[in-house]
Formats: C-alpha cells, structure tokens, sequence
C-alpha cells in the first residue's frame, strides 16, 4: 500500500468539480459534484441523532433500497435539517435534476448538505449549480481538492487522502475526503465523508466493511460532544481495477480493509485536529483494558470532557481531570492501578502511577503539552485491549466561532 | 413556608465559622467548620465517579456505618483526590483533631475538599485552621455567610439560603449552603452541599428524603458535563426544633420534603447561574413527556450542550442546536411534533413548531436570549411528565479559568 496524491477523484473512473452557488456562502465554492462513470456499488453510515436532516432520511433510502449509486451533489452553507416536508422536496428536487443533465437514474443520486440548521435552501441556486458543476467535471487531483474545499464549513482546512493498494493483483485506488470541525460526536459516522474506490466489491462486503471501519475511525472522534442531525459517511466502489470482485472475508477484504482504514483513520484525525478553534490535535490511547468497548468508553470520555481539553489549551499538565474524566466514563477499573502517560515530538514522561502523581517535571510536562499534536495514553492493567479516540483542544477560538455562527 | 435570613447556622443549636488557612489559597478564608451542639442523624449523597476523593470515602462511611455526625470540616483550594493512602489518612487526622477539641467522637466529623485534584493537602495548616475553628464557631447569619464563602473555589457568589416551616405545630428551620462552579455535572449530588435543620427525623427517612430530593434539584444541574470526583451532599437534623420525629411518610414527612426542595432547588439554581464564566442561568423545562425519564433525559441534554451555551452566550436564537441535542439525548420523540418555547423577563415566544422554524422575530428572540435568566421550553406532546434543568451558557470566562486554572 503507498500514499499517493489525489482524493475522491483518483480512484479510475471518479470525477469531481466544485461550484459558487451561493447558497449561503458569498465569495467562494460551496458545492461540489462526486461522479463516476460508470455505476457504483455504495456503502453508508449516517446519524444516530432522531433528528435527521432531510438528505440523511433520502441517502439512507438509497443504500437500503438499491445499494448502487452513481454521484453525490453535496452543498455547505445549510443543512437542510429541521426543514419539514419542504426540505425533503429540496433532496428530490436536487437528484431529479442532477440525475437530468447527468443522464443517470435520480435515485442513483446522493444528497447531502452541511451548515445552519433550520434554513429552507432556495432550489434555484441548486439548480444553477448542478449546471455548472455538471461542466467542469473532470477525473483529476485538482477537481478532487477543489470538491473538499467546497464542502468546508468552519472547517480552517482541506481534509482528503488516497491510497494505491493491491488486490487479485490489479492496482486499486481508494480516495477519501471529509469535513467536520464543530458538532462533532459522531456516533454511525462523521458529519460528512466521501470515500471512492475503483475495487471491484460487492455491496454487501462494502458495507460490512464500513460499518466495521467507523467504529474505530470516525466514531472515535469528538470536537465538542454535540451528534450532528447530518452526519453522513458514503462509500462508492466502481469496480474499475479490474480484481476479482471481492464477495467474501478473503485476503482481498482484509486488504481492502487496511486501504479503507487508512483512508478513514487519516480523514479522522484531520478532523479533530481541525476542530473548531483547536489549536492541538488531543490523541488518547487506552491499553490494558479487559476489553475494547471498555477502552473505547474511557478513550471517548477523556477525549470529550470540557476540562481535559481547556487544560491542554492552556498547556497545563492537569491530569487530576483525565483521572476524572476516566472516573465517570462508566467503565470499571481501579484507579491506584492506572499509568498515565504525557507524549509529543518533544517527549514522554510517565505522569501519574500506583494511584498518585509521579514525580514528574512540570516544565517538561508544558513542554510536551506545548506541541501541535499530543498524545495521552492510560494504561489501566486489566488486560490487553484498547482503543484510541481523536479530539482537540477547547479554545477562545471555538467560543468566537460558535456564540454568534448564524451572523 | 417562609424565607428568613441566614444559612446553614440559622437552624436552633447548628454554629458556623470561617477560618484563612493558607491551604493553597493567600490572603481569604479557606477553612470552614459546621457544628452541632447536640449529635445529628445525617443523610448523604455522593459522585457516581469511580475516582473518589479521600472525603468521598470518609464520608460516605460515617452515612453508612452510624447515620449520626455532629461536624463537619471543610477546605476549598485543594480537593484531595487522587492522593492515595496519604490523602485519607489526612482525612482521618482532620477528624481525630476536631474531635478533640471539640470533645466529639471523631467518627462523628465530616470532612469534605474542593479544588485542585491530585496535589496533597498540609495537615499542619488545617490542624492550625481547626483551632482557629473551633475558637471562632458560633449560632450567627454572619458565621454561616462566612463559611459559605469560605468554601468556594472559581465561585464567584456565595450559595446560601434558609427557611422556616411548620411541623406538628412547631416551628422548625432548614438553611443550607453549596459551592460549585466548575467540573459540575453532578450524578448522584452536587460538589459540595451542606444542608442542616433541627427538624426531628429518623435518619432513614432523612435519607430517603435527600436521595429522592437531588433527583430533582442538583442532579440536574450542569455546568460543563464534567462529573467531579469530590461531589457530596450532606444533611444534618438535629432535632432541637421539638416537633413529634418523623419516622414515615406522613404529612411531617411532606413538610419536610416541601421545605428540603426550597433549599435543594434554589441552591442548585445558584450553582447553575454561577457556573465557571457564566453569564446566564439557562433553564431548560421539558413538558408533555410520557414519563419522567425521557424529560430528564431530554432535559439534561440541552442544558449540557457546549452548542447550545454558546449560542446563549452570543445570544443567538439558534434553536436548531436545541433539536439536535433533545435529539441525540436517547430518548424517542417525533421531531415534527415539538414546540418549543423561549423565554425571559423581556418576554416569551413559540420559536419552533410543526418541524420548522414558527414565525418569530429574530430581533425579538435575540431581546429574551439577552436577560440574565433565560428559560427553554420544550413541548413534546405525549403525556404529562415534564423534567427541569439547570445550566448556563459557556464563555471566553469559562476558558480563561480552566486554560490555567493550576496556577
């Protein structure tokens, strides 16, 4: 498996294009068209949140009823969430004519939207921007990157990655790209994420893999606890490679699912590590526990608690608060028997142990919680499972950006 | 049922005092001592966190080993959590030294901490602190105000209340005071609360009121969704009030309960608005439930919503934020048919209703969200249970005090 440059447009027979169609945003992109040649094989997760947005409700319908897809328009500046019956005419109305200008069946056609909740989006706009996007449309790395900017909200960067893997083989591709930086707590999947593949795979292997993927990936992520009404993950697989399709738990499936899980571990931490206002990625590793759901609920309480990630914001070594944090996770453990570890590209130290502090440095600890990217690992000696969880630090930043969003 | 001066000292026999330590903090009173002159049945409730503090442990053995107590020594600065052996057997010699010097069993002596976790407390200067204690304690408004500020931490304003009611003819008092301002999303009570009547009661009845009590008042307070390793709730009765003891759920029994909630509500509805940073007290009442637990869930979520404080902060009527966290929260509901309500001292309007946004006026929601003491209301139409929560909004405060709250 090696990286390669590109996104969702890399994978053979994938096209992408972005367009200004001021659906909120003035000034820039803000919607892009994912297309492929020739008929996919589609995967996806979506919000556990009982407040779905409208496209969340007309996607699903798509995976569960056919499984196959063709293209995806996608717009941020609006969710299209708490929209009533009106805002699900916008989903039709948006397939429809994608599905027109594109020649393809309108329920081969996914839907999804990003932004303020509650905002009705004017259809004509949509309209206007399925033209243009359906004329730019190109099978290129730039047509990829210029779709994951589109698809930004307050997101500060572009979130894509691909990979060239083997199978049967035949070289296969795999892109992805995601966006995501507040409501986020994602718990199918993250707000929005778009992965392609030209393996050839079949549907019930597709979303087999991705349901078992995002529970080590997107679902480990928090930015501040709050499950979106429109988290989406969408998988189109084409076939093009030209592998033996892949119908079973083979070889093939285990490496496709590390080529997946590169993609989707990598579009994970991008997001926390963008969260809003963040100006840290906060990684936390548990190992030693008895099991892995009990890793995960320790991993995801730490990484979401306000006063965890306000000390890591003030690169301040208070790991009374992970204590804490891991106390009322829900899991059983004991905590005098709990080591508890500082890491960053300026070192590690060991920072609480046999259930007080050890004796470490606080000027190494600032040192090391001064980093970009921070890592805490707890290891709770019950056994060999564990898990890892992604989120960021709690900034003025985040405050600035959310007290008045909708201005 | 009427409201007097006063706090935890003003119920007959209960004395107060305050005393500057030098725990952790320089130049303000850190100690406070709370005495009976005759011996307490004592009811006590504490965090559901697996990391407890020292205290928690001491306490929580005196409730359930005796259910008697006569004092209670408190210190803000230093929580005394995370501290191992060494930190109970400060615990231990706190009590062994007001034991003896105010002629009390020691097992008979609450000791509680709030602040810093993980950091050792000097039991030097709180054997210094409990003579000062002792010399100083008496049955005052003042000394009770004292020791209410005595025991807060990022506190801004003292918590404290009393009341004076009937029972069986006599005239009984109940006063009470907390602290809490941050790390607050109590499970089983709030960080810390003190609560003292000479109400005669059993100490089985005087339990079970106060476990069926913080159900409804501060359970359902949150701050930041932190739950505390230190949180404890004590109920002290001595009995001087001369009325027939309450050993059942008689009507005594409801006077009681009655006058208990005044305490319990308003000291959590203080807590809430004196949250770390806060700006406004948000209260979130869900109506038309089908039962209770589905409106504190709902209720908790809201109010716990890093999302939905922001927009209070920025005063933006950004009620999608709310459809998302009711509808994350994991209880069932139909989204199209909820009404939901905001409203303050400047107002009240329907915001939200049928599944879209009700025709409100942006200038006049922005006019009710800019009060002190702003209220949510949820309709839910499916029954009649309804929950009520307490929080408030997160600001530029709440990370200034917790980016670097060590130092």
């Amino acid at each position: 498996m090696k990286k390669i440059t590109g996104g969702v447009a890399s994978p053979r027979g994938f096209e992408a294009a972005s367009a200004a169609a001021g659906i909120k945003y003035r000034d820039r992109d803000d919607m892009a068209l994912l297309y492929s040649s020739s008929p996919c094989v589609a995967a996806g997760t979506f919000t556990s949140n009982i407040v779905k947005a409208a496209p969340v409700v007309w996607d699903r319908n798509i995976v569960e009823t056919y499984g196959t897809a063709q293209a995806a328009v996608i717009n941020s500046g609006i969710a299209n969430a708490c929209t009533g019956k009106e805002g699900y005419d916008i989903c039709r109305k948006t397939a429809d004519e994608a599905g027109k200008v594109l020649h393809i069946d309108p329920d081969k056609v996914f839907v999804a939207s990003t932004g303020v909740i509650g905002m009705q989006i004017d259809i004509d706009r949509v309209i206007n921007g399925i033209q243009i996007l359906s004329g730019k449309k190109e099978h290129s790395d730039k047509a990829g990157s210029d779709a994951a900017s589109a698809i930004m909200t307050t997101d500060t960067k572009r979130k894509e990655t691909a990979f060239e893997f083997e199978l049967d083989g035949k070289k296969a591709i795999i892109g992805g790209m995601c966006k995501g930086s507040g409501m986020i707590h994602p718990n199918m999947c993250t707000m929005l994420a778009f992965i392609t593949t030209d393996a050839a795979i079949s549907k019930e292997m597709l979303q087999k893999a991705l349901r078992d993927d995002v529970k080590d990936s997107f679902n480990m992520v928090s930015v501040d606890g709050d499950t979106s009404t429109n988290d989406t993950a969408l998988l189109l697989a084409n076939g093009l490679a030209g592998n033996a399709e892949i119908t079973e738990e083979n070889a093939d499936y285990h490496s496709f699912c590390l080529a997946l899980h590169e993609v989707t571990s990598f579009l994970a931490r991008s997001m926390a590590g963008d969260g809003e206002g963040a100006t840290a990625l906060l990684e936390v590793k548990v190992t030693g526990a008895a099991d892995k759901a009990q890793a995960v609920l320790i991993a995801k309480s730490v990484v979401s608690s306000n006063l965890v990630k306000t000390a890591i914001a003030g690169h301040d070594a208070n790991w009374g608060r992970i204590l804490c944090a891991m106390g009322y996770s829900g899991a059983e453990f004991d905590p005098e028997n709990v080591d508890l570890f500082f890491e960053s590209a300026a070192g590690r130290i060991l920072i609480f142990s046999q259930g007080t502090a050890a004796g470490y440095s606080e000027e190494e600890a600032t040192k090391i919680l001064s980093e970009p990217e921070i890592t805490v690992t707890a290891d709770i000696h019950m056994g060999d499972a564990g898990a890892t969880a992604w989120g960021c630090d709690l900034t003025h930043g985040y405050i600035n950006i959310n007290a008045d969003y909708r201005s």
